[in-house]
């Protein structure tokens, strides 16, 4: 998949696009202990995990909560008119997170800012959102909408949502409970979702004379259409499991791809075989070739096919993946768990 | 105060210097019915609320949560290297969203982003905001950041908090009990706070020559000391105060002046009449003077020295200032509720 139409000197990355994961890891290293310092005994996960964690006074259960961005997918969507994306996706996307430790969702609220107003992109932006509430059943409780005059660039703007779930006292899903051979469920992204935007807008570049409107053949739609396919929610499906079988982690895999994800919900000991193939979006390929991307590079950087991984003993393996199935989630088993320091290896 | 050493026709105003408040109430007003189609029965405070607040199922209370942003002071601390105060300021004004409602805040949810990730200012901020929530008792229970080349203007960043709290099942203000003869408790602020500053950017343009480091003889201070001075937090004076006096109202003044914010919280045939002044931090007339702002845009831009009302019963106005006294925050009686059309008078 490195070699492609492109020569491979230009080998183009996530950290030459301008996004340094590194950085940014040796960063909230450096800040952990001053975050920590204002966890009290209630918080049950923090820094790290997908959503943090609030052991509820009253001892009802837990407080959920998560906050994530729409990323630059915002700048194709707004070059594209084409807003509306971005409003169900980062409902989709803090839903998942929130997911990941097995919370329901019960409110939402966003935070949309640009340099002008442009009203027609918030009201394509909110009506989405509220839409895709809707379809969660969680009130869009609260929201900001800021102008902010020198601070973004042209018609830029930036999503945030922030998604609060509540988890039953036993239901917290941490990861500590993955044994050897436990089995790995990877279920099917649409796309890119909304990550690594960036390094394809870079890719975009370099492919000089492509129309984002242009039929591509591999990829069977328009460029537009594959970049931009929403972030898929796979709350409902992954909450309706809770209540068959005991769901024993749950990665959502964003910025970092499967490794880096994956390895966020596993215990001290416990290491991912991942094993076999999925089938790939097509957009993964045109991108790498185009853009003339090492194979590391782009696992460290997108989903490549597998936007959600859920862990179950191998009994239920399945049945997991017949119900996935119902709700038309394609779902693989993807490999298992073994004996070993943490970690993720891709075969 | 509009007269002052540019002639009057230079006539400043928030719309001019890129933030268009009516715009922006249009756009939400259109949007209204699609947020409000998500509402549940368990939703108690939605839009136009200081914070949502939605019923928890179990009868417990009221979780409440308010998402808001550091608006364009950031560029001003970003000038300066002063980025610290953001993080303080961004946690004290969401929690004085949440006190508006009556709620204790229990998690705070941080969202850093900028065009090139610049570490030194993230961890100034981070720590920032660790250490006011720390203050609060409140844990930072999540948080993102996000490295977005070609959406953030040069240096620029943006801000955004969430706040998550809890009121009891008696204790959510909402305004209504506010009745005619009630008393206006007037906060002191402590300048801008977080709302306000495309104007006051606007202002430093046309000053030319005013060094943000000069020494202003009728600030006391340096220019950008009195510009960037913290947001005041009242939340825990006023969570205090509710266990001893019958709190009817609470108004963070923040966009869109004392009128806007207080009109929040009046029910219907309840009208505010601000009787009494109060002292003015001297920056707002150095603004209004420099930019030959107008009165009546100043008090619709600025919180003009009065950073959050809180409306008591007339018995309870002496004990509540003294209250505020007691936290070291100068209030102030400064009108009082009586009947007619829901809105503010400025005398």
């Amino acid at each position: 998949m490195t070699i492609g139409k492109h020569p491979q000197s230009l080998a183009l990355s996530y950290r030459g696009a301008g996004v340094d994961v590194e950085a940014k890891s040796r960063m909230l290293e450096a800040l952990a202990p001053a975050i920590a310092a204002t966890y009290s005994d209630a918080v049950a996960a923090g820094m790290g995990a997908f959503a943090g964690a609030l052991r509820l006074p009253d001892g009802s259960g837990f407080l959920l909560a998560t906050t994530d961005g729409a990323g630059t997918k915002t700048l194709l969507a707004r070059q594209m008119g084409r807003d509306a994306v971005i409003g169900g996706d980062i409902v989709a996307h803090c839903a998942n997170d929130l997911v990941c430790q097995g919370a329901r969702p019960i409110a939402f609220l966003d935070y949309i800012a640009m340099g002008r107003l442009q009203p027609q992109v918030v009201e394509a932006v909110v009506r989405a959102i509220a839409e895709a509430c809707g379809a969660l059943g969680v009130p869009l409780l609260g929201g900001e909408t800021a102008e902010m005059p020198d601070v973004y660039a042209g018609d830029a703007y930036d999503v945030v949502g922030t998604m609060i779930g509540i988890a039953p006292p036993e239901g917290l899903i941490t990861g500590q409970a993955i044994t050897p051979g436990d089995r790995l469920i990877g279920l099917a992204s649409a796309g890119l979702h909304t990550n690594g935007f960036s390094l394809a807008r870079r890719v975009l570049e370099e492919a000089r004379g492509v129309d984002l409107n242009d039929e591509v053949e591999i990829l069977g739609s328009t460029l537009g259409d594959a970049l931009l396919a929403p972030h898929r929610c796979y709350a409902p499906a992954v909450l309706s499991l809770l209540g068959s079988v005991p769901v024993r982690g749950v990665a959502h895999i964003t910025g970092g791809g499967l490794a880096d994800n994956l390895t966020r919900v596993l215990p001290k000991g416990r290491r991912a075989r991942i094993i076999q193939r999925w089938p790939r979006p097509p957009i993964f390929d045109w991108l790498a070739s185009t853009g003339g991307i090492a194979e590391a590079e782009m696992l460290a950087t997108f989903n490549m096919g597998i936007g959600m991984v859920v862990v179950v003993a191998a009994r239920d393996a399945g049945r997991s993946i017949e119900h996935f199935g119902r709700f038309e989630i394609p779902a693989y088993e993807i490999g298992e768990i073994v004996e070993g320091s943490k970690g993720v290896d891709l075969a």
